[in-house]
């Protein structure tokens, strides 16, 4: 839970984004922010890669998903997805050990797919 | 020094920004990002906190100043900008104990005159 200052800005700390919780759309919390991917040159947040079924900070899916899709709610301090812990469970996921797999284009596109979101390239 | 891959993406990992170098017009290493301020819905970089002086990651100065002046060298992986050491010391700052001071209206609108920029606010 963030202090009433920090809710009221309108810009966070790249570093306090990292490990932020993530909501699903039953506002239980579904998993977190590992890391936001930007656009080297324009700064715009692209994917944002959450982990899921983390257990004291081990083990756990990766899934990058299109910064659009999460919404920032002032409330909780955190950021919600419109979908359940199962459906992000089944959208594209790679492993810690395979982290340039979500560089790949035919991942991203498989991903932007099930998100059903534009691609950036 | 990054690799090959990492240098052709688009996207550079949030993670991996904080603590890259920023080099001077002179080419030199004047400091280095400590984090990125995004905006939180939108997810567009807004500034970017640098730390020039520090030694083994001690004391230094904090200044933030506005993304657009930092521009994306592909050749060193990292981030250029168009002034020296002490142009950059000379802009406004403030200290890691006093952080929130950048989220000061009056500091930010001395930073973004000093750096000749458009505030996004």
């Amino acid at each position: 839970m963030q202090d009433q200052q920090t809710r009221e800005r309108s810009v966070i700390e790249s570093d306090r984004v990292e490990g932020t919780s993530v909501y699903g759309k039953n506002g239980d919390k579904i998993g977190s922010v590992k890391r936001i991917l930007l656009d080297k040159r324009s700064g715009q947040a692209r994917d944002v890669e959450v982990s899921v079924g983390t257990f004291l900070g081990m083990g756990g899916e990766l899934h990058s998903l299109p910064w659009e899709k999460l919404e920032y709610d002032t409330d909780v301090g955190g950021y919600k997805l419109d979908v359940t812990e199962d459906q992000l469970r089944e959208a594209p996921t790679y492993s810690e050990n395979d982290r340039d797999q979500q560089f790949d284009r035919d991942y991203q596109t498989q991903v932007y797919s099930y998100w059903v979101a534009t691609p950036y390239w």
